[in-house]
């Protein structure tokens, strides 16, 4: 095998490959993150417990693919000492990758929640959770075409579709909190209820994270804890 | 000014100076979150409104203190080509960052949450919470102090503590689903109660992550999925 520090011609076909390679996984958790929002949402609406199971089993995948991830980043950085750009796309990729990684968690709560919410009868109509569900995952998918077509104003787009979300959860929260002073019955699922809308409130923040990323990789200025609004919530206040 | 890299000792002492510069901002930033996490618990246990706006305000420095430093890694990812342990030493530094930046959030979270609180009479006298905050906190200077001290089984201890946290959580959620049932002008003071814990075991989930990058970074080897329990809190079950 050839050294690479002698062959420069190979070593750069050889980073773009890496780069193409990491770029392509990258994609491949996020649809895969994608589908299990989507899939927690019908474990949850339709009562769907095969949905539970292939949450709680995607999620294996996307854990195994965060660690695969870091360690070509971390490959590629120590072995071909990447310059500017390609060095701002893999720093880009590792905080994309944790965020991705963290809302595959919050799917697995949501499923979690759905079935305990299936042991007893629905509280209500789900309307605002679904509705919820559809904008945190479309801003999951815009914050990843962003970063892949480096978009940097598709990517100011999704951090301001986190408000419209915050607005959802904060009405859904004073919502179910009556419930449960109203009817002390309703409270275990008015509780799990709140949790689901939790996760997909922190499952669009970290679409957020990822389109502040995009903006710092594509413009390299740093909007965080300036354009988008803080990530702190004001919860029932 | 000299061109660095026609001056490889100058370069030499000015990489070793950005990293050190970098080691101490990442230190003053954990010692503000420590302080932030024991001042939200001020804020519940003593009703303490001061205390709650200086969490807030020490927020504002956290945020810049991450930005501050995720700029310096970055900078230094550049212009200095780091090898090998240097460049762990960075790609940990920029995670660990991320993570104490989302304990300060939490730490707002839990102040709010004590605002809220503070407008009603104790619903109970709080024991738990002030215990798992007294941990959470540990945790995170444990972790930190693995870092510094390239200490890993000082780490893996870190990620061992988790395990009493989500223990303390669980039974935590249980004893507030029975008040919120059995008494419902208990439901909004339990719900936020419920939410201080929550944002608890978060801070415990980020020192966690901690940990096992911190194992990463002395070992090269990856523990996350395996050594620590999942982040996924089972609610309820």
């Amino acid at each position: 095998m050839p050294t690479p520090t002698l062959e420069p011609h190979i070593m750069e076909r050889h980073l773009d490959q890496q780069l193409e390679h990491i770029r392509k996984t990258l994609l491949h958790m996020g649809a895969l993150v994608e589908q299990m929002i989507a899939k927690a949402n019908q474990a949850l609406v339709d009562r769907d417990e095969a949905a539970i199971a292939e949450v709680i089993r995607q999620d294996l995948e996307v854990d195994r693919l965060e660690m695969v991830l870091d360690e070509a980043c971390h490959t590629t950085l120590v072995r071909n000492q990447p310059t500017a750009v390609d060095l701002r796309f893999l720093v880009a990729v590792m905080k994309i990758n944790n965020d991705l990684e963290r809302m595959g968690d919050s799917a697995v709560n949501i499923a979690q929640s759905a079935r305990q919410l299936n042991q007893e009868p629905p509280l209500k109509p789900y309307i605002d959770l679904p509705m919820m569900s559809e904008k945190a995952r479309g801003m999951v998918r815009e914050s990843l075409d962003a970063f892949v077509r480096r978009d940097a104003r598709l990517a100011v787009e999704v951090c301001q579709a986190d408000d419209t979300i915050d607005a959802i959860y904060k009405q859904l929260f004073r919502e179910l909190l009556t419930y449960m002073i109203e009817d002390p019955k309703t409270v275990s699922r008015a509780l799990h209820l709140l949790l689901v809308a939790r996760n997909l409130e922190r499952i669009a923040d970290h679409a957020t994270n990822i389109a502040e990323d995009v903006i710092y990789y594509v413009e390299g200025r740093d909007v965080r804890h300036s354009l988008a609004k803080s990530k702190v919530v004001v919860e029932a206040s």
